[in-house]
């Protein structure tokens, strides 16, 4: 007796390639947000203008990995685990996609924040940007590996992530209103902004974990409505 | 010979109960994103006060609908256009589910900005508001009645709310250098922030409506690297 189509070796080199090549998305993803704190913590326009137009990979894996996923479940009809895998898979293409766009932002305002003096010292800004790339690459081990234990830390960091943005939100609106740099600081506050959604975006990816191995939707439970405030 | 599964009437029921709990969704994130609109306009702190809690609905619905796709991939594994619809439904419905989490950062920024008074007279918001409200019901037009002409048309729309939010920007940080009213004008800020990304997603969904039709994928062809900068 055959086995069934979603059981053939053939499938299951699919899925790993499918991994695999997640992995690579969210490689290129982080090498982005790494290159843009770098650019602005060295002061680096160049390496700024770079991030600018350093998406392509990521855009071209974003299609691929879609066309992918399509035809798998196309091709293979997987069910249960597998078709969660690929459904997660959709996903987690999302939003590393998301996370790259972010990388873009932090690009566009640091080159704008480089044409002032420095507001302050950074510390808590590239703390933010090592916490959510952490989460980001520990995220995608998890759904590889389906390890919900890491799934479960990489949630539980997202809370210091969120409070270290309050933090920077607060020092800066200290600054905006006494010393006139306004510009310059609310350009450190979207770029606070911009690592704290890409740890939403680890979050997420972490859940798409969970979810596969547990089938229990943990979203919506036991969290604060809403994306966070600022 | 009996028609194969995706076939089955039992199988269109489904899907048209699936873009039906779509429409249910997208429904209730649009009301959640006017009734902070109108919080905010006519200054009414429990108008706030209830969109904060009011995205259980929208939870709910976000689960109901994932599970649903999972379904009808695992039972009647849908191919061609059909499979596109479910992918596509997947997707739709999380960024529905983000623009509930923006109408709730309105309604949390909406009850900081009503601790102050004003810092204008509101325009242009509310103009945003509706421009992404107007795009949001299009996109998921589009989506149910394979309309590509529509979708095109949100796509071009996206341009006019990117306009808008750069405006208010501008207008904005000249208050917050001159009248030091930096938290309030800071929040009108986020709120053009938050609406323009909803119109980000209007602009997702419309762009998943025209990939079923012509199973062109659109993304990242002809558009800025990157989210919005600011």
């Amino acid at each position: 007796m055959d086995a069934p189509p979603n059981l053939t070796p053939h499938f299951h080199d699919e899925m790993a390639h499918l991994k695999a090549r997640l992995l690579v998305m969210a490689g290129a993803a982080e090498e982005q947000v790494r290159d843009a704190m770098r650019a602005l913590v060295d002061r680096d326009h160049a390496m700024a203008e770079r991030v600018l137009t350093g998406d392509e990979a990521i855009n071209q894996l974003h299609i691929e990995i879609d066309e992918r996923c399509f035809q798998l479940l196309a091709l293979h009809q997987p069910v249960a685990t597998d078709l969660r895998v690929v459904v997660s898979a959709v996903k987690i293409n999302s939003d590393l996609e998301r996370v790259g766009d972010f990388a873009i932002n932090i690009g566009e305002a640091t080159l704008r924040y480089l044409e002032h003096p420095s507001v302050k010292p950074l510390v808590d800004i590239p703390r933010m940007a090592d916490i959510a790339q952490g989460m980001l690459r520990d995220a995608l081990d998890a759904y590889v590996r389906q390890d919900t234990v890491l799934a479960q830390n990489v949630l539980d960091r997202d809370d210091s992530l969120d409070g270290l943005k309050d933090q920077v939100f607060r020092d800066l609106l200290g600054f905006m209103c006494s010393n006139k740099m306004t510009q310059p600081a609310l350009d450190l506050l979207l770029i606070s902004r911009h690592l704290e959604r890409i740890g939403d975006h680890a979050t997420n990816i972490a859940e798409e974990a969970i979810f596969i191995v547990s089938g229990l939707d943990i979203r919506h439970h036991g969290r604060e409505g809403g994306a966070p405030t600022v």
